[in-house]
């Protein structure tokens, strides 16, 4: 069954988007990462600026039989790289418009000085403006089938290769592999796959685990739920409630008519249903919450204040004397914090929690693919109504809305699952905040392949600009992490025996 | 340019057969592969048995659009298997009926006893009896769109994943790749892409770097002559010179018919055109020589003395003086060592060197979408005419025939080309007297990624049954091929931490 709160049975009859939304376990990976191209970034970050290009792109790498390409955009910035020979710093775009990506990952324009490096941020196929069939690319099955995690890591591959050779001086740079959340993923499977490639890389809150079989499918809202108990007193109790009574509140009219109100909603609840899809949106809004609890001010899902979980929680202290409709107006309160934080919404909006656009589609065809991510709930050990995971049921509804059935195995077959020992120089790095961790590498697996757990950190947050109000651990994280870049550089530069070397070139150097 | 001494725009007029026959540098590895399931093997080697079983496997591993499958046949030895959690040894199928790679892969039945294998031979799709598309799998470049090493790889992958899952006592069971030529390649990528799959490989006179850029053309056909230079005085400049004496004698009518009946051809030769496929085919035999030139009476190719160049080489030691109609009676003697050892042959077939039936057409497609090894020669440095590489003659020759275009650089992006030091665990054996090993790894990349040399060996000696005519140098290499064996399982059963101990089990562990 899907997460979320509605019935599979329910949600086949609705429109893909709205259940798309619904599948929370599809959905939140992806929704913190879709494209706000109209968020600003902070006032205190400098200026960035890169050239926009584009690459002749093979719209299938494991067939010969499509020889058609495509425009893939990539993103590069090389003001600061010593040719010949300086490193590359290669994001691997995930689900989304690769400039969203370049301009919310300050770390690398942070340390690009550092190391001498040009960064390069390569699109996602499918995503953004990398369309390997233009507007038809997401016309049915057929023009999906190379929307894959293969196919990109492929690209990726060609891509560099391609920039080796055309551009003077980048013949022997070392590339990093650099990615965030599905990226983060991807960079990781990059170097397991291509360590020709890349010779090491950050896999910044990659829940390459998140797979049947691989960690407890109750594991990422039970964090969820951690992060809302230590945020407020009572407060992931109250949620906890807030599901009854709002069953309770909508078995009448009247009663959906009143939450509608309470929670300001642009479409008003008009039946069961609606409650059902409601309660949807609700869960994945305390999702996104956990994911985005950074501790200060940030506009990443949406514009929230610092320690976002702690002001919602203060709409949750009630005890448990609390009638069914003053809880609910306190998770109305809590809601608003993370759609109306700025007092500019008019109303807010069901169908939506932070994602958009088409790449919404994209994501839930691969969750419906290779990315099949069990998730489920108990109502114990979390804050959320019981619900199952059931391959079957997931597997059925892929196969109503697309006419394909996910392949539980594969991602494991194909990237290893627990078995990733023989692999090297990878940084998984991950939140204790973050759901996400649950499927992450939380702990050393070999002395190259290392864990950097970051307790105050929420998604990704060490991909993120520096700030005052970062809390030492993910200082720490940054220059760990940076650390192992210079490493990784220095062994390739021996191995191919490069003259470029970071500490003679950088004024600035550690 | 093709190799094989035609000019492409002949072949372009010809069939697919006889086109193929001409491209040596394609056809010689596949050549000696090809089932000659007629074949008998020599009758010191101890019977085997086994099951023949079959794998529900998916087409396309990389897509969802085409979610049929097929049956992949596989074949399982398990009665000296140590279960539970004895290792298994995993041949992983080339371009041919996989019962031939079985009966002619006499090493990993030799050392089953000693390890407390199980054995599995599993079948390359579109090869053998595992046709994707049954009778339909060659009929057009639709069909022939899922022949690639990589889903060959993923058949591989997730065959074992399934062995392991139903074999009871399999769950733990180390799994060793072995291979050899193209399934020597296929090992070691396996062991590459899936070392969560496999502990390690033995890749057999696996030519993995014979791709564009990687080695120079010439040295296959290098080694070709060598092998003839020391098997007999002047026989590589016999060899060198019959080209020209070739020419010479066709160029009439009465030449053409009386080369015809030298050489007892079946078909006799009628134009020019037919002069050209002749020497193709005699430079095809030469190379298929150096590529069986056992130390002992073997039938692999075909039926043959031992160290059968020596004998070869007893008809072509004429001095200069030799008039061409002489030097050519020698090289129809040497010939028919090659096509009549048994003396049961009526006539010699042009149209054929060992290979026969529908796989040398996939292998041909193999070369002409991902298999791009360059070949040339220069009539100086080896003793064949001077015919350079073209890739794009190759390429306008593939979409000629296939409609498809070979992508020069994707080999080398996809397997790491000469970048693969950090990988682990895989021996390269390679045999001083076989072609292949030009493209071959002839030197320790690292501690764990090992080349194994065999001064005189030819194409995987190492891979047959022992023989008491076994040189010293082959014996040591299989002996330590074992110990790299054992250190693997040992290292798999260690980080596992299951009980299945060798030396406990077996009474003849060294």
């Amino acid at each position: 069954m899907m997460a979320g709160g509605r019935s599979l049975d329910t949600i086949a009859a609705t429109s893909i988007v709205t259940l798309c939304l619904a599948c929370l376990h599809v959905t939140s990976l992806k929704s913190q990462l879709f494209t706000r191209l109209g968020g600003l970034r902070y006032t205190t970050e400098p200026p960035i600026s890169y050239k926009t290009l584009y690459f002749d792109q093979k719209i299938d790498h494991f067939g010969f039989l499509q020889d058609g390409t495509f425009k893939q955009r990539y993103l590069v910035a090389d003001n600061h790289w010593q040719q010949p020979n300086g490193p590359i710093l290669f994001y691997t775009g995930n689900e989304g418009d690769i400039t969203w990506f370049c301009n919310n990952t300050g770390f690398m324009w942070e340390v690009a000085e550092q190391l001498g490096a040009m960064l390069v941020f390569a699109e996602h196929r499918y995503y953004g403006e990398s369309l390997p069939f233009g507007q038809d690319s997401y016309s049915d099955v057929k023009h999906l089938n190379y929307l894959t995690s293969e196919q990109a890591l492929a690209d990726f591959a060609v891509l560099i290769q391609n920039i080796k050779t055309i551009v003077p001086g980048a013949q022997n740079s070392p590339v990093i592999a650099i990615g965030g959340s599905y990226g983060g993923m991807l960079a990781s499977w990059f170097r397991m796959k291509y360590p020709n490639i890349v010779v090491g890389a950050l896999a910044a809150s990659a829940p390459i685990w998140q797979f049947p079989d691989m960690v407890p499918c109750g594991d990422f809202y039970k964090i969820v739920t951690q992060d809302f108990a230590k945020s407020g007193k009572n407060c992931d109790t109250n949620i906890r409630r807030s599901w009854k009574a709002i069953n309770n509140v909508s078995s009448s009219v009247s009663g959906l008519q009143w939450l509608s109100e309470e929670f300001s909603l642009c479409s008003p609840l008009k039946n069961k249903n609606d409650a059902v899809s409601f309660k949807s949106w609700l869960q994945e809004t305390w999702v996104n919450l956990a994911m985005v609890d950074y501790p200060y001010e940030a506009n990443f899902l949406q514009p929230l204040p610092r320690w976002p979980i702690q002001v919602v929680c203060k709409y949750l202290g009630f005890d448990a004397t609390v009638s069914d409709e003053q809880l609910l107006h306190g998770v109305a309160q809590a809601a608003k914090v993370y759609y109306n934080y700025t007092g500019n919404a008019p109303c807010l909006n069901t169908s939506q929690t932070a994602t958009s656009s088409l790449g919404a589609l994209g994501w839930f065809f691969q969750a419906c693919t290779e990315m099949v991510m069990p998730m489920c709930t108990d109502g114990v050990q979390d804050m959320f109504e019981p619900e199952e995971w059931s391959f079957q049921a997931f597997s059925d509804e892929c196969n109503s809305v697309f006419g394909v059935r996910p392949r539980a195995d594969w991602a494991g077959t194909v990237y290893g699952g627990k078995k990733i020992g023989s692999h090297s120089n990878i940084i998984f790095s991950n939140g204790g905040l973050d759901p996400w961790s649950a499927g992450g590498v939380t702990s050393n697996i070999s002395q190259s392949l290392v864990s950097i757990m970051i307790p105050d950190g929420a998604h990704h947050l060490d991909l993120r600009y520096s700030n005052k109000l970062d809390p030492p651990s993910v200082r720490a994280a940054r220059a760990l992490e940076l650390k192992y870049f210079q490493k990784w550089i220095r062994q390739a530069q021996k191995s191919t025996g490069t003259g470029f070397t970071m500490s003679k070139n950088r004024k600035n150097s550690p």
